[in-house]
């Protein structure tokens, strides 16, 4: 049985997106290529409101997030952690020995924008890393107020993880300012995993130009060059699959509306935060609360993986804390393509089976 | 209209594999991921003759070359080159700051055993690329007499591309001792493009371990660790719909029977020399000449593009020369699940449009 999931990715697809994903192989190197691939980065550009180039990589989110800090770090990134995987883009600086320094909030809240004045005025950083939306502990930062503070400082590249939140609200990516701005295919955007992608700024690539190794998979001015060239077309064979899903899908998105889309995301959410503060407590504060999943903390010491246990019995799937959260914490998503009735049998099913 | 591909990938993919890429997306972090991923080594091993452990990575073939050069060089490469994609894997190498030499062959000519045996002599290198097959002049290196070389070197790691010939040609990775054998599904093995696979030695673990900055996203021992602690799970979220599709397919070959499988390569592979040296002429000599394309010399003059549009307009692709060998050459590949019946219909197409 197919378990309706309700984890922050890989997430539920249609099943319409789905069947593209079978469409038949066609050579990377023509034109029906160069056209889908183009088309793309079209509709991309629009979902995350920007006029830069997008790349594409046949990659989890992880490869574009270590091609950024890598490519265009020229003196030392800043890295700012809220959770795991603010942890992993410090971890990707020190594997590259890329010169980086990691500021952890405490575990449920926010990167703020003192914490970014004081790191950037100090003048050592010209690249920072900030996590929009951290799928560990379903913290939301206040990246309009970063940006502001990100924007006194011309020379600084400003990068972006909206992993779990691009395509479920909206980011603005010129107006805030964003130079590289990184998501891939398996949350909110409601597609399989297996492709990422990012916009890049034309601040980005002259920062790229004064780095002398960047390796070349990841190497986002090679990609940025390769298809200026060859007309929307990669270095090496790419997921034609996704290219064909993810083309498909972003037609649905722009056809459901992208503020019809953030607006459903954010009632759902509104649901979940609601039922977690009546019968449990939220990790993160309110205000810096996601609009795409929400960790609850486990303030009734129920087993969470016995509960998942049981509800994956009845066709459902959520999932435990992240790391040492563990236990300590559960996660209900509330992404892509997830219908308000769907999101409501699953928490009655949860009461049900905890008896709330 | 879909062109039947005769191109040196992405190949055709049988329709009920092609299915399988729509298989619903799972949750990465499951028994049934582990499950999956599992079968997936265990099959390979069986397919590369290897009884070494297998990391899959979802990136095309590049992503692997780079990362095997990168994670296991300790002193310096040398890389020999027979093409496109001989040199790829020294330009990888100087994109991340890796020493290395390059060893290039005249083009159509293979790696020569005494070439290997001249560089390993001086005691310089500890790590060899070859390239197993070379799409863009048909050369299939003689890698027995190569491995007979490599082998009275103990600390060489021995890395080899088969990216365009694993699934196609028996290629034993143990018994020749390779330490890292790279391919991709988008070649011989008959799937779509997006995955590639790697076998990783005790020996390349171990020199793994003496190389400080191997990166994150395509450093082999921390994939290899991360499998290892978490029952065959990677440390990002993987393509899965190309899990489901190669562990169906898998399955398919097996059934099939590799020595079966590779008779058929080769029974292709002879019905196009045939051809080609009855009406042009092969470019690489009969003894280094590929089981799975070949690349033909353009000795009539004719117009390559031409004829490849010709043939688009009954339903078939075929390749033109790889770079410099642009219309010098084409290429018509053999591989994957592709019938001899139809590839007969092929060349018969091209002599009608010939008027051969």
């Amino acid at each position: 049985m197919h378990k309706k999931l309700f984890i922050p990715g890989p997430v539920d697809v249609s099943e319409d997106v789905l069947l593209k994903m079978a469409t038949p192989q066609i050579g990377h190197r023509t034109k029906d290529a160069s056209a889908l691939q183009r088309s793309i980065s079209d509709k991309m550009r629009k979902v995350m409101y920007t006029e830069n180039e997008i790349l594409l990589s046949t990659s989890s989110g992880s490869g574009l997030m270590e091609g950024a800090i890598r490519s265009c770090t020229r003196k030392k990134a800043a890295v700012f952690s809220v959770g795991a995987f603010g942890n992993r883009w410090y971890e990707m600086a020190v594997a590259n020995n890329v010169p980086a320094d990691i500021f952890k909030s405490e575990l449920g809240q926010p990167t703020t924008p003192e914490m970014v004045e004081k790191a950037l005025s100090t003048g050592e950083y010209d690249l920072i890393t900030i996590t929009h939306n951290e799928t560990s502990t379903g913290i939301m930062n206040p990246v309009e107020a970063i940006a502001e503070v990100v924007s006194k400082y011309p020379d600084v590249i400003f990068c972006l993880d909206t992993v779990s939140s691009m395509g479920g609200t909206k980011i603005d990516v010129d107006k805030l300012g964003v130079d590289i701005c990184i998501t891939s295919t398996q949350k909110c955007l409601g597609l399989p995993a297996g492709l990422s992608i990012c916009s890049f700024s034309n601040k980005a690539i002259e920062a790229a130009k004064e780095v002398p190794h960047r390796g070349l998979y990841f190497d986002l001015l090679a990609l940025y060059e390769c298809i200026q060239k060859k007309d929307y077309q990669y270095p090496s064979t790419p997921s034609l699959a996704h290219m064909f899903a993810l083309d498909y899908q972003l037609d649905k998105i722009l056809e459901e509306g992208l503020e019809n889309r953030f607006a459903r995301h954010l009632e759902m959410a509104k649901v979940v935060r609601a039922w977690a503060n009546k019968h449990f407590e939220m990790l993160a504060e309110e205000q810096y609360a996601s609009n795409t999943l929400t960790t609850v903390k486990n303030t009734k010491g129920i087993s969470v993986a016995d509960l998942n246990k049981e509800l994956g019995k009845r066709g459902y799937m959520i999932s435990n804390g992240y790391g040492t959260l563990k236990e300590k914490t559960f996660r209900i998503a509330h992404m892509a393509d997830t219908k308000m009735e769907d999101l409501q049998v699953l928490l009655k099913e949860i009461e049900d089976i905890l008896g709330l």
